[in-house]
């Protein structure tokens, strides 16, 4: 079937949920638990109530648009994605996968489609992990790969727990009730900008996921001495900046250095303390995201950025805290359900390729749940959690006609 | 003479001004233009007023606290420091020489000294680089260092002009009129805690200054790729970070590099974009500290952080600006204040060395109107900018005592 994509109408939603941001657009931040979060939450709701869906919220805050199928007994095909947004972010990232469902809900009824099994829309919750420095929470807690003790002991940068915040939401309940069994579902599918160059680069429409390289992040804490910038002659100093400035060199050269070609490892985050410009830093704080598809490669990537960050700080004489915060495998796609959606490309016409995603998405802890896919559309450049991160209505009409055609066969 | 201090007293006031704090105790922030840094602006005031102090404030916040001599005609003697902090610096930097200037006159009344020329205590506005960027904002526009339209021009974090806070401000006038002319005062005198190890290590009570370092400060700013952390591939990434953690060590390596033992150089600034865990930097900016007295060694210090910066930018394909935002040259004290300093403290029975000052103070800029030199104290390991700064009341009662004889010699 050919479900009548409406560009125009879901261009719209993408535009306005942009427009809920915590910092001028262009640029988008929407942090779990700001004013922000809660209106875009609120719009979402909006459109599913305007479709006719049934509407849940778990205790964590994922969001459920329910469309019922003939047989509600049998598990539901699952879709969605997630609509926080890391700070100075685009609108595209998270966004197409949800608004997109949406939009595919609304012209498959348009069509007369008459689901067997039930399709739902999830919306995750804090799939960024801006707040407690880690991703997914949502589908982390839906999957059991987080406990709910764990969860609830989460600390944001402020102290605050997740346990105190959910005190303060109207949908917060017991965390115990988010888990799902496995089965629960039939399938979950997640639309998504590829957040790479590679669609774009070889002129393809469509991506076919098969694969979501593990990501694992480890956080670094150098303390040296501080003191006065002009005062302490070099000899003297434990500059916990310049330990920390070896160990982002480390890092890039360990993911240069390992057998596997999509080995990655980033600094992202980097706190300096006192952070004044006449000051000797004494205290430095680094996130390290390292991933692969290839669980061999990244755990000799690790290990080689552990020894290079002990043998900095036993040289330079500057404590060192490093601990591994996660660190998940890869995940398998589900064969049967990438064969489906080649399909559905395939008889809507568009060029398409079978990938490998390294970004991570919920879609890696619903693996855990249900077989599972994922559907790329290309992105400018590759960039993503940017500004300037953008996809085509063009490209969003044609991953969301796919996201519609497979959602229409696994339901029936 | 020998002057009374009352250590008990003097530390009183430096307790309670360093409870006027924007972070926890013993922590002290104060920032230009915090509420708190007004509130100090007003304990200080108090205290001039229960000396029966004459009272003046210029217009851009430097406060006058001035005793008449029994020729004030005669150029007045001159002493005091600041009592702004840098985020979560410690209670003594700045605020001894402030409130030792403040017991000494209080001593030297009671010990029924009579001067000749008048003694003027000054508050320096924001000698602390915090807000604009730049030190001794009070000192440069004194002294004409600093143009008043350059100085009205700075700007922020937050993007607001000084000449924007300066109408906000009760004591705001035109800035024109904060510039004094050469032979306005006779002499100043800075007491001080040395902010380095030496006179510590020595077991010496006093230094006395005859040079002072030249400071110079560059700001480099890194502008790279973003993009998500896990999906670009390491050999197209242009990682600001990574240009910025290299350049880091090259000013490290800079500096000790130099013919003289005395240059430094520092990066205590550091500012990742969008600072996000999974999110790979595409915009950093730092700030860099060089200092020596030795003018020579400090150009090539700064010629070789250049080109080493030049270098990475061009290796690792990253946009860099890089400007000097000052650059000013060491200070001699002058040769018959620091006998008159030496003396005073001889007389008291203290033990002394000359030295020079690595850090940079107010005197730097005084240096351009009048005879100078700075009483220097020790304090603990050296350390200072850091809550757990420390001299002890045995040692700021001795600075104090040598400030009071010292002035009292000065200004009969």
């Amino acid at each position: 079937m050919k479900p009548e994509i409406d560009p125009s109408g879901l261009m719209r939603w993408i535009i306005e949920l942009s427009e809920i941001t915590e910092v001028p657009p262009p640029a988008v931040t929407r942090v779990l638990f700001s004013k922000e979060d809660h209106a875009a939450r609120n719009y979402v709701r909006q459109i599913a109530e305007a479709l006719d869906l049934e509407w849940r919220v778990d205790a964590c805050g994922n969001q459920f648009a329910r469309w019922t199928g003939s047989n509600a007994a049998l598990p539901a095909v699952a879709t969605g994605s997630h609509i926080d947004a890391i700070p100075n972010a685009g609108a595209y990232d998270g966004v197409v996968g949800v608004l997109g469902s949406f939009e595919a809900i609304r012209a498959l009824k348009a069509a007369g489609h008459q689901p067997i099994r039930s399709i739902e829309i999830i919306t995750f919750t804090a799939e960024e992990p801006t707040r407690f420095g880690i991703g997914c929470l949502g589908s982390r807690l839906m999957s059991g790969n987080l406990s709910s003790e764990h969860a609830a002991a989460l600390k944001d940068t402020g102290g605050k727990s997740l346990a105190d915040w959910l005190t303060e939401q109207p949908w917060g309940g017991l965390l115990d009730s988010v888990r799902l069994e496995i089965g629960h579902y039939a399938a979950f599918i997640e639309l998504h900008i590829e957040q790479g160059p590679l669609l774009e680069r070889e002129g393809l429409d469509i991506g076919i996921v098969e694969k979501i390289a593990g990501p694992a992040t480890l956080i670094a804490r150098w303390t040296g001495n501080g003191g006065h910038a002009g005062a302490v002659l070099m000899p003297e100093r434990c500059d916990a900046l310049c330990a920390a400035a070896e160990m982002i060199v480390a890092v890039e050269t360990a993911a240069k250095k390992t057998r596997s070609a999509d080995t990655v490892a980033t600094v992202g985050l980097c706190e300096v303390h006192p952070g004044a410009i006449n000051s000797i830093p004494c205290d430095v704080r680094m996130g390290i995201d390292v991933r692969d598809t290839d669980i061999e490669a990244r755990t000799q990537c690790i290990e080689n950025i552990e020894s290079a960050a002990h043998e900095i700080a036993e040289r330079r004489n500057v404590e060192l805290k490093l601990e591994t915060l996660h660190a998940e495998p890869p995940a398998i796609c589900d064969d049967q359900l990438v064969l489906l959606a080649l399909e559905s490309a395939q008889e809507l016409g568009f060029t398409m390729r079978k990938m490998i995603s390294r970004a991570y998405h919920d879609t890696l802890f619903m693996a855990e749940l249900c077989p599972t896919t994922m559907l790329f559309i290309p992105c400018r450049n590759g960039w993503s959690h940017r500004p300037d991160e953008f996809s085509s209505p063009e490209q969003i009409e044609r991953g969301t006609a796919v996201l519609a055609n497979l959602l229409a066969r696994a339901s029936t």
